[in-house]
């Protein structure tokens, strides 16, 4: 025997490319903008001396901030080294019974990763041709579910009451609404927290806060959920959120004005943005995100995101069955944009 | 049915207390020093506007300059969020067989808890009284080994022979040898990962060079180990680290200097407090990390650890079988730690 046989293999997930060269990025759907002043502010007066002590590993100002910006209890809030820590460990918490999860098949990718590396069950869900969800179709026997909402790469949004319907029709099971691009448009899940005991919705600071760099992610859910969660954190890495992330969130949720004037502004380069698109024969669904899912009149995405690769803009492309046609395109600043369609007409 | 059943239910592990109030720390292991000024040097120049992108998935820089650092190449060194982080995913990855794992009964009690949450079958082996590992003990048919050296709670050091024989006589599995105290003394095994395929040995910045607080670990092994971690990695979080951790790696690695000077002074006073607790009557074997692991001459550790608690001197107390005689007292600064004689004595 060799201990080959003990390794689990698995097939990771892919980020989008980080270049070290300078270029125009809107492959990843990070903010175009700065971090809020404050963040700045916190990590400038942050006591370099306590960096020789443990974080607190409950977490405590950063839950409570979370907690106080949501109207929520302390016990209903969760957090994480970025959102994908806040759902793996979601994944690995609620998922560990012999039934088949379910999950649309065009959504984030990771939630497939997830599932073969903890040797969860799953089963892919078809979107309609519009990349729409079927809500019948998630009401059957499963082992749990997982909704992005808006949706990712789609950038479609799904009504509250769709959303509520799956997770009132799943009692015995877990729902997740991963809610990472909320802040750009559609309606949040959260109230459901305090009205069902069987849903989880999680968030990241990573897109419309500005703080990719800083990996703050969180979940909200009843307190006997979150306590499940804590409880396999704590089995995991006691202390998961540096000393910085701790500062930088709290600061971040502290600074609605900021937030709001830079999320405002995503929001009005993204409907300029489809005009643009549209006149260029583009189609695509409307976004609710800080990214457009849109296929070139041809179909030619691949051709278009190496020439725009050659010329420094970077967008993302999928190449998988239904969404090949297609580029995700992240929203940035209108500067950036203006370059985008610049170079895009010339193509 | 009920959700119930699919959630992983455990028992966590529960780290030291970080109380909230000035106290004399001597329960977690950090360093009574300040992490090196080229830490807070690196945190003061970070660009924040970086922060909306993601950081680096790789962790080139840090990596780099640890495999510099240890002559080794940088496809031989993995990262992660404090050893903690790099130790889960270890377990994750290289424990995935259905034989049972092996490891001391008095070790890092966190190696049952990983076990625990990831479902892995595990055996315990006890040390003998003197709290020393039986090699032989070790020879057996096995789905992998886990070895803290020095070890903890007990401060002891094992040979590097003994660690060599364990690793050869296991090449059907993996063994790894956890080195979060090994700077404050005994022989590493970083030479073994150029000799045999089959060892992983970890580290962390967060005792020897201040930086609890950043949560830094990372591990050394064969380039076909590290990456079979970094699959696993990158299937859970594509971004652990986030970019002050990167930074202050880099600098508290690069700081050689620093290091040493604190390092030398935490074991000299590590030798200077082991002669006060022999004056005390107090028991224990000799340490070789950067706490003291000793029994009271009337064996009342727990009435012990309440009286310094009172005090606002915080010691750790395990109240497990064979060692709840014990105290670990982490090495403070020398004003610490002669409050802490001057308020033992006392007692």
């Amino acid at each position: 025997m060799s201990f080959e046989e003990n390794i689990r293999k698995v097939v990771p997930y892919t980020p989008g490319e980080q270049p070290q060269k300078k270029v125009i990025k809107l492959n990843t759907n990070e903010c175009p903008y700065s971090p809020s002043p404050r963040v700045a502010q916190a990590i400038k007066e942050m006591d370099i001396d306590a960096l020789r002590k443990y974080p607190d590993p409950v977490c405590a100002s950063l839950v409570s901030s979370l907690a106080k910006y949501y109207g929520l209890s302390d016990d209903q809030v969760f957090v994480g080294v970025g959102s994908d820590d806040v759902l793996s460990m979601c994944f690995l918490t609620f998922f560990a019974g012999q039934k088949p999860i379910i999950f649309p098949d065009i959504t984030y990718s990771f939630y497939e990763v997830w599932a073969d590396v903890y040797r969860i069950p799953y089963k892919v869900i078809p979107l309609n041709d519009n990349f729409d969800i079927n809500v019948s179709d998630y009401i059957c026997d499963n082992g749990g579910v997982v909704i992005a909402n808006p949706n990712a790469p789609t950038g479609v949004a799904e009504s509250l009451e769709n959303i509520e319907e799956i997770v009132k029709k799943n009692q015995s099971s877990i729902v997740i609404v991963d809610e990472a691009y909320i802040d750009f448009g559609g309606e949040s899940a959260v109230g459901l927290i305090n009205k069902y005991d069987n849903v989880i919705v999680t968030r990241t600071m990573s897109k419309s806060r500005a703080l990719a760099g800083m990996r703050i992610g969180y979940a909200f859910g009843p307190a006997k959920l979150i306590k499940y969660l804590n409880d396999v954190k704590f089995s995991v890495n006691s202390y998961t959120m540096n000393m910085p992330a701790l500062l930088a969130g709290k600061a971040a949720i502290e600074d609605d004005e900021y937030f709001t004037e830079i999320r405002d502004k995503v929001v009005a380069t993204r409907e300029w943005c489809k005009k643009e698109l549209k006149e260029l024969g583009f189609t695509f669904r409307d976004s609710k995100t800080n990214f457009i899912f849109a296929r070139p009149p041809k179909g030619n995405a691949k051709e278009i995101f190496e020439k725009l690769k050659e010329n420094d803009i970077y967008v993302r492309y999928f190449n998988k069955p239904r969404i090949n046609e297609y580029l995700r395109i992240s929203i940035g600043t209108d500067d950036e944009m203006k370059k985008f369609f610049e170079v895009l007409k010339k193509i």
